[in-house]
């Protein structure tokens, strides 16, 4: 398991470690591949990885996924780039802190084989950034975006720990070699907390490539991205994108600028098959319901008069 | 050494083994840390990597520079991401060919600090390239640029073995801390093989972020790849830039459409100090002279002329 601190709050966010695309336990598949791959993550990759982690100090999340972005990934669904670079920095320390050099060249290999890695990094570093964010009176600024595969939700800073859902809706995507939309889930996954913290679908202009992966244009990866500054309330001065002269990525959703322009987040992910034991089958560009931001605002106005009224 | 080979024509090129920037025998420094990393290169690097080539087998070089191209290098000034590319391509060979762990962490460490590493790989790339180009009766085609610091010279496809030289220009850059345009040599180097063959300048669209490192703006980036398709043959079928919905980097450079034109070649380079012992002291862009493109059109017309007399 992954810790990430939040070095200016103190908060914490955990996150597995990434098996991989295709028939992986995250997307509901099972069976004995999964099992095999689950039990070598844990019994090899992962003491491996923690003598390393030990030996090299924390990573830098953050410097990394800047570096990411200028490189192609956008930290959801492309992430060559950082997975690359997580590579490079604990490489020495890897070969350091471990004796069995064919485990090391087995974790290696892993490692090399899997551009998802770096994913289970970027997910707790946006969670780590916005639950310093949460529970803020009167914040409209969304804190959280999740899917179950059933329903849609989001929460607001300023509204706590609860709950606006809608039903969950499909995913607009592309399909590993043998299954198509017929086969697809709902919207589910923890995963949209990327496009939550600015980057994902909100950094797509910095990643063209990411088309071939999850359909459309390298022209809508750049409309996307200017389109997602109409909903949020300020630009990363530390996540750029190169190709828009170096402007950051637009950050914080702000649940009032979404119900006022009807524009939703973009979020790019995953498609799980829709029947257990299969695992991940494409993946896509999602439109998130409205109706669970609309109904977000009208509690945060709620709660706003609830404390005119007690002053 | 590297020995790259060219697998559809059999030919070779040959490079050092990059040593990274500032201090480098490659830019005239001399002295006892010059010396004391080519050792160390020479009795722990090269070995180390030599046995984990002889393991792993040859590495498909354009395969690694088309995805280094989506990930924002260029292939000669920004080459961040061949260079992770190679690292996590090669770790698990280089582990296991390699008993001792404290020299493999020692080559890891090293290659992660040098973001260069992958250049003396797309210089002999473009050179096996080209070189498979050399000697067709007839053609215009830029096969060699290069400069001596004192004169910048071409060759063609069509005039052999002959350089067609004009004085070498300065180039218009960014320097390293404590240096200036005063401190510059003329434009040098065999690097501007990688322009020749069609990426480093020729492919700044699909590298914004070098503008950081050798000047200009993002904008110019995409101009001058733009620029670049009006004096070139082809557009590559493995060089791609994704932010331009794919397109091929701009490939071959005709000397006839560089006269009528009056564009000429655009070469991102390394700046070296004119004063020997010191090394590369920034990096920018250059204009090459407009005269030796004349002159070997001109040559090249006269051999024609030549042939046709000989019927």
């Amino acid at each position: 398991m992954w810790v990430v601190e939040n070095a200016a709050h103190g908060n914490r966010a955990y996150c597995t470690l990434n098996e991989g695309l295709g028939a992986v336990l995250r997307y509901g598949a099972f069976g004995d591949e999964v099992y095999e791959r689950l039990r070598w993550m844990r019994d090899r990759l992962a003491p491996a990885l923690a003598r390393a982690i030990e030996l090299h100090g924390p990573v830098d999340l953050r410097t990394l996924l800047a570096q990411a972005l200028q490189m192609g990934d956008e930290g959801h669904n492309r992430n060559r780039a950082g997975t690359s670079l997580l590579i490079r920095e604990l490489a020495p320390a890897l070969v350091r802190a471990n004796a069995d050099r064919e485990r090391i060249a087995e974790v290696l290999a892993f490692l090399h084989a899997n551009d998802h890695f770096f994913l289970n990094l970027t997910m707790p570093a946006g969670k780590c950034a916005l639950d310093a964010a949460a529970e803020q009176s009167g914040s409209s600024l969304v804190t959280v975006m999740a899917r179950n595969g059933t329903e849609f939700g989001i929460r607001l800073s300023g509204t706590g720990d609860r709950w606006f859902t809608a039903p969950a809706p499909r995913v607009d995507g592309l399909y590993l070699p043998g299954y198509g939309p017929d086969d697809a889930a709902p919207d589910i996954g923890d995963s949209a907390i990327t496009e939550t913290a600015g980057y994902g679908g909100f950094a797509m202009a910095t990643a063209p490539a990411i088309v071939q992966f999850v359909g459309g244009s390298p022209a809508l990866a750049v409309e996307t991205t200017e389109r997602m500054r109409r909903i949020t309330l300020a630009e990363s001065p530390v996540y750029q994108i190169p190709s828009l002269s170096f402007r950051g990525t637009p950050t914080g959703i702000d649940v009032l600028r979404v119900v006022e322009t009807g524009i939703v987040p973009a979020i790019n992910t995953g498609i799980a098959h829709r029947l257990p034991g299969i695992g991940m089958v494409g993946a896509g560009l999602v439109t998130p319901p409205l109706a669970c931001f609309r109904d977000a605002a009208r509690a945060l106005a709620e709660t706003l008069e609830g404390e005119d009224d007690a002053r």
